[in-house]
């Protein structure tokens, strides 16, 4: 744990974005599918080569969640400080640390535009929760100057990736498709949710997969699933195929 | 300035990679080229919508360089606390801090790979120095592993784009080359001050570029400019031409 609530200013998780972070929903005190966050932060430090003390990473999100009412439970795992420029130390300490927000369920559809910024698919880092998020946060900059909700991303091949922070689906013919992985792609929790309900197809495909769909939905942790009401100039009428999908969390 | 050489863990810096730094040469007390470091972070903050004091950047890195010795001095802004999730607050206030670390000049040429992980050009912030770094730290990881000092990273169009943490330049038939900055590319200072002592090529080319150079150099503001003594299997003989650029710092 950090003491003090500070972060020395030698962290390289500040000074790089050399780290990851999972959010999680905590409901009255209980967290949505711990052991599935803390698997993949286990695995996104694995990629990144990071030392991962999950017992450590479990008691704080536990005693950052608030006995009751509805919370983001966000856990940050930084690669601690030391080493020079960008080489980390031979034995790297992680810091962990976790912080609760109030989250209240997204009461609409949203609207979104399509983001200039573009995902990384050439890092593997574009397939993990990591702190170095700023091409998302430009990404949800660009919808918000644009009056919207959330931004659709591609990737540099010009193929549908994901939401700002979001994973993304859609319905045509009343089929299922979400962005393959490999695009540059989050294997989100919630994701993985819908796919185990129904059958889903991974495809790599150009924003004009949109074009032809009858519904647009995001997915995450916090929100669970939520309709796309809007994309650009293109209006979605509500579906009742999406709406089979409201409790799923 | 930040009290207690420590930061607050809801700074966005660390929670999401959202801020900009710079790294200076400090001789004995002297910043070098400061003014042109405080212009690019200025441009920097531009384009990410933050706004930058000065005055006070410039403060907090006179502050920071030690009277004697040769040192590297950084200087970090970071997008400050607030807003929920992704988005900022209305009205961001960044933090700034400064350090300084012993600095030796290399003493002899670098070795590199080519990294797997790419840059990404399609993001305004692969051509600025922020604290989203993690790409260039995963690829200088991955030139550590194979025993070489630097990676060069291609983009995700498989153009030359730049090392982990310097900008790259090479010579064939006497000519010099350097990528274009929309390859994905940072504005280098000293890149900057090679680029008005000689004609310079801005070009967007695959690896094989490098394949037919006869010498090929790695140019940032603490290095000056190093030659490559091998980039994989490839020996690079000194060069006369690069020995010219030895002063350029």
């Amino acid at each position: 744990m950090i003491p003090q609530n500070a972060l020395p200013l030698d962290d390289r998780g500040l000074l790089l974005g050399d780290g990851l972070f999972e959010t999680m929903l905590a409901l009255n005190g209980a967290l949505l599918h711990p052991a599935a966050h803390l698997d993949r932060m286990a695995a996104g430090c694995a990629v990144l080569g990071l030392p991962f003390d999950r017992d450590e990473a479990e008691r704080c999100v536990r005693e950052a969640a608030p006995a009751a009412g509805r919370f983001a439970v966000r856990l940050t795992l930084t690669a601690g400080s030391g080493g020079r420029g960008l080489d980390r130390p031979a034995a790297p300490l992680p810091r962990l640390f976790a912080a609760a927000a109030p989250s209240t369920p997204p009461a609409a559809p949203a609207s979104a535009i399509v983001a200039a910024t573009r995902r990384n698919e050439g890092s593997p880092a574009s397939r993990l929760k990591t702190l170095s998020y700023l091409d998302n946060v430009l990404a949800r900059a660009e919808a918000k100057a644009a009056g919207a909700d959330e931004a659709v991303m591609l990737n540099n091949r010009g193929e549908i990736a994901c939401a700002g922070a979001a994973n993304l689906f859609w319905i045509e013919d009343g089929r299922l498709f979400t962005p393959r992985l490999d695009c540059g792609v989050l294997a989100g929790i919630t994701r993985a949710r819908v796919m185990a309900l129904e059958a889903v197809e991974e495809v790599a495909v150009g924003i004009e997969a949109l074009d032809r769909a009858e519904a647009v939905f995001l997915t995450n942790s916090l929100i669970g699933v939520r309709p796309l009401s809007r994309l650009g100039d293109r209006v979605f009428a509500p579906n009742l195929q999406v709406e089979r999908f409201a409790t799923v969390c």
